[in-house]
């Protein structure tokens, strides 16, 4: 017995595709990913339309999407994090339904809710069996953990793997079981390996970077939580990846035993496991091939779902974000409210999502931005955000390379900070200094059609985000 | 943050706990298991009546519940297996209604679809962090696998984990996730570590047991599924324990390379793992040390859910049972059609069940069962069976110390073993002498009050177990 059927076409005939369906996929592939654009090749030539589109994830690579919402094929779209080509055409009004954009934790609880049922998961899979037992840690297109796709595969009414690496059943290294999945096809090739993990990431050689990294770490070592047991989470980028590479030092020096590391993982994050500054790391994405190689390895790197990673109650008891004390994110725009907005640019062009962002800011003790204070003549900081992705009560500390702003919320941080030698300035501050170096912009003048609604992990609609003008 | 509640008494109340409230409880503390008995104890103190107990298993440690019972706390039973004091006490009529009698793989189906849900799910947990992350792998009651947990754990409405092993958050090599879990409650012990698990499982020194197992090796050797790539299951009895000891030698021998050894897992599965017979083993339940241990350290030996290894589709889209090659199963009674009764004893009391029985027979390519023809002067093989646990239409092939009977469906196999040197009889023939030895017996009365009921994996209720006379 086996689930294994010819090609995709025949899979998703086999899994009832049909017109206005709701397709999911994961983004663990990144912008290497085959999966999305050759199954809703696919679904085009069966001559489907009106599907939604449910991916944790868009990227540049996934551009033919515009022509298949041009054509009809794909109507709808929901995604975390959107990046490329395809967000400039969202920006532009090519869909007639606004976007909804999700949460990492937010997506999940709504899947498990019943509330946004999938009629067909599909999995990027580096390796299966013939019965759909599924891992990311072997194959041609290894990515690690397939944290985001747990979901997806548990709650879909049904699961098509797509997998370049049929391995021999059972593989009990296996992430999602067979009893998920309903179908196996094989291709030769899932995805570009060069896109789906880095060879190496690398910290920054900016000195901004590195200015706003040091000023990071003194943060993390000047507030109450930099103790035993401390947990601790960064991004890939590299003013990131040099706190992390920082803080590594400080706590070996000082001797802080923290607990998880956790995020999207990388190389430095496996350093500090391995040097014994965590205890273990809680993965739902690797981000290089260091991680890969250690989350297959070493059983203290554990592969989390994206409902354990970050989703809100009810849809789940607990997740990891509710006992996180620091989390480092980025920001395109803040305001004076430390709201946050990472899902458009300057010019009002959808470029990213929440990802994890605004999960981790409401689960952490400290959630702290760093970003420079102007970027591309643009002030980081402006009257009102142009979309709000994070809402600032949840935001604790902004870090630029001018200076430090506390969010006046947290007197007790600011206590605690003042002690330091830290450069602490109130965020109207840094604003002012941030419009004295590039001007005051004037507000972005945009249409009148909604293309995008922020969808907060709650559920509730925090901001909608506008068609270019 | 945590999920640490004073006492179960607390727990039980915050998880909401009323008149006629479902509880559900799982069986790798085995008759070690001290947590169903101090469970319900705070439950008759709070002065709760009327509750369901879905366990899935009972043992003789749990025979308070007899007085609880009797007390109207608990007023009806589910489970898969039942042995000692409660079942004989329910053979003698003490609860109303008829216990349902589940297998292994519809237990957990059950559970997934709804129709018989457990408001609260009170998993034994060997270690646990403060927020309710599970693993039976550590700690002082350790047991290994927690898969027939899983689904209690996944669906029940409130969750409590229990534990004498509290361990640093988070427990990232957990078997379940705080996800699922609502509340933990620290104890002295969650049971008597020479009940969970044995320190040796030793094969049998009985010369019939040791001639059947030879028996059943011949007729693997002899089957067509012998070749590279076979799965095999076998339990913890004597008889198949050495029959895994004589098929380790045979497969070694001829260079066979299986794919999976499956079950309940003893230390001598896990030396045909480590001796290369099998590139893995999945398990839902250790039943020695040294399986803890191989659990534990070995990735290639790998826990699984009970959804996983046995339910039926549509509870899931396949599982293990799917794909197995051989399994060896017992029997108290047999009947011409090749019937297995595993419930009741040849006095029609209740003291066995169809744990996996029925699942695995069902998958099975060979399902045989190994069965002395005689048992305390009564005859293995009857007319009719007193209780149909196991349908004859999925067990291919009967051992005895007297010869081996093959089911006639299994032309194919006969063919098979025609060519060896085993001693095939017809199973009318096997009957003839087991009633020429001990005498045919007469049918066995009973009472006209239903005690129990057998429902088989689908869902069908395909026997019914009466009151003693």
């Amino acid at each position: 017995m086996d689930k294994l059927v010819n090609n995709l076409k025949e899979a998703l005939k086999a899994a009832g595709i049909k017109d206005g369906a709701t397709l999911s996929f994961h983004h663990h592939m990144r912008n290497g990913d085959y999966v999305l654009n050759m199954t809703l090749a696919a679904a085009a030539e069966l001559g489907v339309k009106d599907l939604t589109v449910n991916a944790s994830a868009i990227f540049p690579v996934h551009a033919p999407l515009i022509d298949l919402i041009k054509q009809g094929v794909v109507t709808s779209l929901e995604c975390n994090y959107m990046s490329g080509p395809v967000g400039e055409a969202i920006s532009q009004g090519i869909l007639d339904k606004p976007v909804i954009f999700r949460t990492h934790g937010g997506r999940p609880a709504d899947i498990a809710s019943g509330q946004f049922p999938i009629d067909i998961a599909v999995i990027a899979a580096p390796a299966a069996d013939k019965m759909g037992n599924i891992s990311g840690k072997f194959g041609p297109s290894q990515c690690g953990s397939l944290g985001y796709a747990f979901a997806d595969a548990e709650f879909a009414d049904q699961v098509i793997a797509v997998t370049d690496h049929l391995m021999p059943y059972p593989l009990v290294e296996y992430s999602i079981p067979e009893t998920q999945v309903n179908y196996v096809v094989q291709v030769d090739k899932i995805g570009d390996p060069k896109g789906i993990v880095s060879g190496t990431t690398k910290i920054t050689r900016d000195p901004i970077g590195l200015l706003m990294a040091q000023y990071a770490t003194q943060v993390i070592e000047a507030s109450p939580y930099y103790q035993d047991g401390m947990s601790f989470q960064t991004g890939a980028g590299g003013a990131s990846l040099a706190t992390a590479a920082f803080l590594k030092d400080r706590m070996l020096e000082r001797g802080i035993k923290g607990s998880y590391g956790m995020g999207g993982i990388t190389s430095y994050l496996v350093d500090m496991l391995e040097a014994g500054c965590f205890e273990s790391l809680v993965d739902v994405q690797c981000f290089d091939l260091g991680a890969v190689e250690s989350i297959r390895t070493n059983p203290k790197h554990r592969e989390v779902s994206a409902l354990h990673y970050a989703a809100p109650r009810p849809a789940v008891a607990s997740s990891l974000v509710d006992n996180l004390d620091f989390v480092i994110l980025g920001a395109t725009e803040m305001d004076k409210n430390f709201n946050v907005n990472v899902h458009t640019n300057s010019q009002g062009v959808i470029m990213g999502g929440s990802g994890g962002h605004s999960d981790t800011a409401a689960g952490a003790k400290l959630a702290m931005i760093i970003a420079p204070l102007t970027r591309a003549r643009m002030p980081l900081i402006l009257d009102q955000v142009t979309c709000l992705s994070t809402p600032g009560e949840t935001i604790d500390i902004l870090v630029t390379q001018y200076g430090i702003a506390v969010n006046p919320r947290r007197e007790d941080l600011i206590q605690a900070l003042s002690a330091s030698k830290l450069p602490l300035r109130s965020i109207e501050d840094l604003q002012k200094t941030a419009e004295d170096l590039v001007g005051k912009p004037k507000p972005l003048p945009h249409g009148d059609k909604v293309v995008g609604q922020v969808r907060y992990r709650t559920g509730e609609i925090i901001s909608e985000i506008y068609q270019l003008n």
